[in-house]
C-alpha cells in the first residue's frame, strides 16, 4: 500500500484537516529548533482525542507503520523529528489539550499531553496552586513531551525531576491498546510501577495520551538573590550553606560564568548585569515557601552573612520586587539562547556527584581550552542537581563549521571526564537520535540487553520513535 | 538430579554451612510472623556477596530451580515464604550486610540488601544524617526487602516512599548476571529507568544485592504532639491546616481510633495514655527540620491553637522531651501487634486520595459493622498519605476461626468501598502471595498483559518468585 492510500484511510480516523501531507503544512514540525535536524516524513496526522491515537496506532500497528510522536517539537537530541529516510508518520500530540480535572485540596490535576507547560502552570495558580516543572521551552513545550523526557529544568532541587511530579499515566501502546494507568494516589504497591518505563522512555514504547500530576502550595513568600563569586568552589559552599539553613524552602540554586552574564547583555533586550562590578561567576539563589510562617526573607539574609564572612561571596544582590525576581532568572533562562548569537556552540548536559562539580569543571574547562585553543566554555545550569550544561562557544573570528566539525571529539573528552567522575552524558536532555551512539559506551552489555528486552515486551514490531534512545 | 545433589553443588559455591537442608536450621526462614503461611523448602541458601548471588542463581538458571529471595522475613502478604509444594530454594540475603560508601557531603550512602534498616538508620546518624524510612519492624527488616515491596512507613508524607529514596541499584538478574545501577546521580537521563522494575518488583524479576539511597540533613528540631479529635473529618481539616502552616517540616501525622489506644494501653508494656479524658480518634503529628533556623515549636503551636479556635480539636499534649515523643510513636507502631492480643484480625491496607478518607471511613467502618455484627474495627495509618490499615478485630468472646473464615468475604466487601473511592487495595504492603487472586480484579487485562510481558522479557524461565504478584 503506497502513502496516498494510508493518508486517505487515516483521514478517515481523524478528519481530512488533520492529516498534513504538503510541505508547507508539515514545516513546523520537521524542524529542529537547533538546526542539527531536518525531518523529512509523509504524513502528520493530528489526532485530538486518546481514542483517535488508539485509531491510529492500531492502523500503524496492522500496517507495520513507524511511528513518531511529538509535542512541543522542543526536544534537545532530535527524538520527535522523523528521520530523513522519510518513512516515518509523526504523530503530533497537540490536539490534545484539555485539562480533565483539577483537585486543590487534593493536590492534584489530571491533563491531556498536549497541554502547554505554561498553560498547565496557570491552571494550577488558578485554584492557588503551584505545578513547579519550569523551563525555558514553557511557553511552548507540551507535558506529554515533558513527561516521555523525564524533564528537568529549574526547580528540581526543590521538587524533583517531572518523574517525580508524575502519579498516573494514560498511555496507548504499540498495538494501539489504551492502558488507563490514571491515578492520583500518593501510595499504590499492587504490581510492577509500568508508568516508571513511559517516564523517560522517550516515545519508544507508546505515546502517553494523559497523566494525573502532583500540584504544591502555590508560593506565598518568594525572595531571590543574585550572588557574585570567584569559583565554583565558593558557589559549593554557598550551596551546602544555604542547605543547611533554608533546607526544604532553598527552591533554586543556579550557577553561570561570566562570559555569559556578557552574553546576555550583549544579546538578550533589555538585559543588564545586576552588580556593580563584574565577577568571575555568579550563583541565583531563590528560597520559596508555601507558608507565610516562614521566615523566607530572614533566611535568605542569613545565609549570605554568614557566607560574606566566611569570605565566600564577593557581592550579592537581593531582589526588592517579583520584576526583579523575574529579571534575575530571565538572565538564567536566556543563557542557553543567547549562545546562538556568538556563532557555533558545542553542547554537553551532564550530571557528575554534587559534591564533584568544582574539580569536573576546573578539569573540563581546561581540557577543552586545550584541545581548541581561545573556545569559550560557557558552562551553567542546576548546581544543586549536580547538573551543568556544558556548553562551549567557538573561539571569536574562527569559522563556525570548522568549529563544530570537532563536535564528537570534543563530546568524547568531556564524556571521559565526565566518566571518571561517575557521572552522566544526558542528565535531563535525554538520548534521542544526537546521543545514541554513545549510549553504549556508558552503559554495561548486561544494561543495554535489558533495555531491549524491555522494548521488544512491550514494542514487538519495533514501531515505536525506531532508532532513538536504543 | 536430587536436591541433595543440588544442595551439595551449592555448597561448593556458598560453602557447607550456608546451605540449610535441617528442619531446625530453616525454621525461622520459613514461618511467617502473622502465621497466615507455613513455608517449606529443600534449601536455605546464604550467599556472603554479590558474586555469590550471581554464582547461586546462576545454577538455579542452568537447572531450573524455583527461588525466593528473602530479607528479613518480614513481609505482610507471603512473598517471602517458599510454598507449601516444597520446590522452591530459599536465598537469604542477610549476610549481604556491609556498608559500601556513605557520602555525607553529597548526602548518599550506598549499603548491601541485607543491612538492617535500623542498622541502616544508625550508620546515618553516625555521620549526622538522616535515612529517613522508618516502619514497627525495622529491628530485623532489611533495606533489600523494603527495596522490593516499596515500603511506606511513617515518614512517606516528608521523604516519599523507598521507591523516592533509591538512586541506584545493584541487581543479580535470574539469568545470574550482575546489572551494576549503582549511582548517586540526582539527575540522569539515559535510556529507561530500569531500576523502577526491581522497586516494588517482590523479587519476581530479580535479586537485589545493593542499593545507592537518599540521605537527608538530620533533624535538629523535633516536636510532636498528641492529639485528641471528635472524628476523622476533623482530622482531616486538623492535615490541611498543619499542611498550610508547616509544609515541608510537617514530618507525621498519623491517626488512630479510641479502641487502638485501649488495646496498647491493656497490651503494650509500660503504654499509658499522654491524655486525661479519652478522645474517639487521635492524630499524632510530628514536625521537624534539619535546619536550625526555622522555628518548628512555633509552627507546631501556631497550628494547634489555629485548629483549637476553629473547634478542630479538642485537646493536645505536646511533648515535652525526646523520650515522650518515643512515648506517642510506640504508641502508633505498637497498633498493628496487639491487635494479636485481642484474637482474630482481618487486615486491609488500603489507600484512597487524601481528601476521601473521612467519607471512606464512615462507609467502610459502617459496612463491616454491618457484616459481622459486634466486630471491632481498628482502622489507624498514614493520613496524610491517604493510606489506612483498615484493620477488624474479632467481636469480644466470638470465635477467632469462625471470624477468620470470613477473611475474603470482608476483605471483598471493603475492596468493593476502596474501588469507589478510586483506591488501591494495596498501599504499601504490596501482593505477594496474600492478594495475588485480587490482582486481576483491580487492573484491566491490558495492565496485566504489559505486566506479564515484562515478567517474561527479563525472566524467560518464570523462576523468580513464581505465583507471587503476577
Amino acid at each position: 500500500m503506497d502513502w496516498s492510500t494510508h493518508a486517505t484511510q487515516l483521514a478517515k480516523l481523524v478528519g481530512e484537516a488533520n492529516v498534513l501531507t504538503e510541505k508547507n503544512d508539515q514545516a513546523p514540525f520537521l524542524k529542529e529548533w537547533r538546526d542539527l535536524y531536518q525531518g523529512v516524513t509523509p504524513m502528520v496526522v493530528r489526532p485530538g482525542s486518546t481514542e483517535d491515537v488508539s485509531a491510529v496506532m492500531t492502523y500503524a500497528y496492522e500496517h507495520t507503520l513507524k511511528v513518531v510522536p511529538q509535542g512541543g517539537n522542543t526536544g534537545l537530541v532530535g527524538a520527535q523529528i522523523p528521520k530523513e529516510t522519510g518513512d516515518e508518520i509523526v504523530i503530533s500530540l497537540g490536539r490534545l489539550n484539555r485539562v480533565r480535572a483539577v483537585d486543590p485540596d487534593g493536590f492534584t490535576i489530571t491533563v491531556e499531553s498536549g497541554v502547554v507547560l505554561e498553560t498547565l502552570q496557570n491552571e494550577a495558580t488558578k485554584v492557588d496552586r503551584l505545578f513547579p516543572l519550569s523551563l525555558g521551552s514553557q511557553g511552548s513545550c507540551q507535558i506529554g513531551g515533558n513527561i516521555s523526557s523525564n524533564a528537568g529544568g529549574t526547580a528540581v532541587l526543590a521538587y524533583g525531576n517531572t518523574r517525580d511530579l508524575v502519579l498516573g499515566l494514560e498511555v496507548v501502546l504499540p498495538t494501539g491498546e489504551i492502558w488507563n494507568g490514571l491515578r492520583t494516589l500518593r501510595k499504590d504497591n499492587t504490581g510492577y510501577d509500568l508508568k516508571q518505563l513511559f517516564i523517560g522512555g522517550e516515545g519508544t514504547l507508546g505515546i502517553i495520551t494523559a497523566a494525573s500530576l502532583k500540584l504544591f502550595p502555590k508560593p506565598k513568600k518568594l525572595e531571590a538573590a543574585f550572588v557574585g563569586l570567584s569559583n565554583p568552589h565558593a558557589a559549593l559552599k554557598l550551596f551546602s550553606l544555604a542547605k543547611a539553613q533554608a533546607g526544604p524552602v532553598l527552591t533554586g540554586f543556579e550557577i553561570m560564568p561570566r562570559i555569559g552574564m556578557e552574553f546576555c547583555v550583549a544579546h538578550l533586550e533589555g538585559a543588564r548585569d545586576p552588580m556593580a562590578e563584574p565577577h568571575p561567576w555568579y550563583v541565583l539563589m531563590e528560597l520559596s515557601s508555601g507558608s507565610d510562617a516562614f521566615p523566607v526573607r530572614d533566611l535568605l539574609e542569613s545565609t549570605l552573612s554568614e557566607a560574606m564572612e566566611a569570605g565566600v561571596v564577593r557581592d550579592a544582590a537581593i531582589a526588592s520586587s517579583m520584576q526583579q525576581v523575574d529579571d534575575f532568572w530571565r538572565l538564567r533562562h536566556g543563557m542557553s539562547g543567547v549562545q546562538k548569537r556568538e556563532g557555533g556552540s558545542i553542547k554537553h548536559d551532564v550530571s557528575v556527584p554534587v559534591a564533584s562539580i568544582p574539580e569536573f569543571l576546573d578539569t573540563a574547562m581546561a581540557a577543552v581550552s586545550a584541545f581548541v585553543p581561545g573556545c569559550r566554555p560557557v558552562p551553567f545550569g542546576h548546581l544543586g542537581d549536580g547538573n551543568i550544561h556544558f556548553n562551549i562557544s567557538q573561539p571569536v573570528g574562527a569559522d563556525k563549521d570548522d568549529f563544530l566539525a570537532k563536535w564528537d571529539d570534543v563530546n568524547a573528552l568531556v564524556h571521559g571526564i565526565v566518566a571518571e567522575f561517575n557521572g552522566s552524558i544526558s542528565a535531563e536532555h535525554g538520548i534521542g537520535r544526537l546521543k545514541r551512539e554513545l549510549l553504549h559506551e556508558v552503559k554495561s552489555p548486561v544494561e543495554m540487553d535489558m533495555m531491549r528486552r524491555v522494548k521488544s515486551a512491550l514494542d514487538p514490531k519495533g514501531l515505536m520513535n525506531p532508532g532513538r534512545l536504543l
